[in-house]
């Protein structure tokens, strides 16, 4: 049996997430499954690195499956590019070691939350941010991340309540850069929460134009309570950028 | 009565094109008229530079309106910006002399063709490219280019009989560049005529592919019969880049 690694990006807007669902779906997983299903004769299913939500983009999201295929990666990353809709698309074929699994052997991801602050409009590049008007003071911002850094429970920034297991996290980098009209949030870490970026970038944004302060900040990690925290951002500005392995 | 003048970007995709229409119709002149004649109360009339096809995207249109309205130029843009759809934008407003006229005055244009050469998809910038598989042939592209330089009559390569007015343009510039995957096809002159952008791209990829040959060129042009040029290439990879001006 192969074990056979996928790089793949997408633009989230028309599916509901990478994960497929059982109901109706079209997701990007659900996508992906059946071309290799109808390709290899075999029933195929795909490990992502971890799921995205609807609507959220990915530059390099990292997959892998089994199969007795004898196709080479040249030609599965063709045959996947041939069928996949122009919204998806597969940058990488590798075959790896059987022991290799795409969600267990993350050691770390990169999500960038891109952010289009002014009233004129990014036509070219306008999926792909959160339209977000209003002055936001840097300062304020880059102390907040600043404190986001490390290892903290991020129950409070996490859209579902999490009771077996740990919330813990470690953010290894969070930096906001300014590129023109658009705020970048880079984001580094172990591992991050469902939403956890999206409330992250939410909470900045609400600390930039002061409807929150940077002294809550402390109390909101301790509390746990996900009310306590700022708003989710729109899914539309979030990408997975980059996965990390060993 | 003061005379506006606007810069607007496009993504086209969505529109029946520049041009508005008496039937139904979605079209940038239609909505940027709809919301001026809001705007001022008036009966706005706007003149573009030329036409776009339908799907053909812009960076810099540029347009003019007359009108009476007491807004600064700041308030004109923020007011076109809060109202358009987010995939027209407005990225300049000035007050010019009443003489100005966007299309009487145009001195040239610069209209750019982008085509995706690779079976790779381009997730992210998919719209705005035409996605062509098959190796091209740059020495016979730029020899081909090259003879295409220059004041020629284009009736050939255009996508409409033109019996009264003269068919006779000069292209300044033919670049052709290779960007990774990536061609892009640069076009400079004085004017165009109807689909000629698009039928002298669809023209020198079929000379690339070799479907074609150089020695053909000369005997095209003379022959002023639209179906000895090469294909129309499509709408999506065309976009109207700069105007000028004197």
């Amino acid at each position: 049996m192969r074990n056979i690694r996928l790089k793949i990006c997408y633009e989230g807007t028309r599916y509901q997430g990478w994960q497929r669902q059982k109901t109706t779906g079209n997701t990007i997983q659900g996508k992906l499954e059946d071309i290799l299903t109808k390709m290899t004769g075999e029933d195929i299913e795909i490990h992502g690195s971890g799921r995205t939500d609807a609507g959220v983009h990915a530059r390099a999201q990292v997959a892998n499956f089994k199969s007795h295929t004898t196709m080479s990666e040249y030609e599965i990353k063709e045959y996947l590019n041939q069928y996949l809709p122009l919204d998806i698309g597969v940058t990488e074929v590798k075959e790896v070691s059987p022991r290799f699994h795409s969600r267990l052997n993350v050691i770390g991801k990169r999500y960038i939350y891109r952010v289009w602050n002014s009233s004129e409009h990014n036509v070219f590049e306008r999926k792909y941010m959160y339209p977000f008007l209003g002055e936001l003071d840097f300062e304020q911002m880059n102390l907040a991340a600043e404190q986001l850094l490390g290892t903290h429970d991020f129950q409070s920034f996490c859209g579902k309540k999490i009771k077996k297991k740990s919330t813990v996290r470690t953010i290894k980098k969070l930096e906001i850069k300014r590129i023109g009209p658009e705020i970048r949030f880079i984001y580094e870490g172990d591992g991050f929460l469902f939403h956890m970026v999206r409330i992250l970038t939410g909470t900045l944004l609400e600390i930039g134009t002061g409807e929150m302060k940077v002294e809550e900040l402390s109390g909101i990690l301790e509390s746990r309570l996900r009310e306590k925290a700022g708003r989710t951002a729109p899914a539309c500005g979030l990408i997975l950028d980059e996965v990390f392995y060993d």
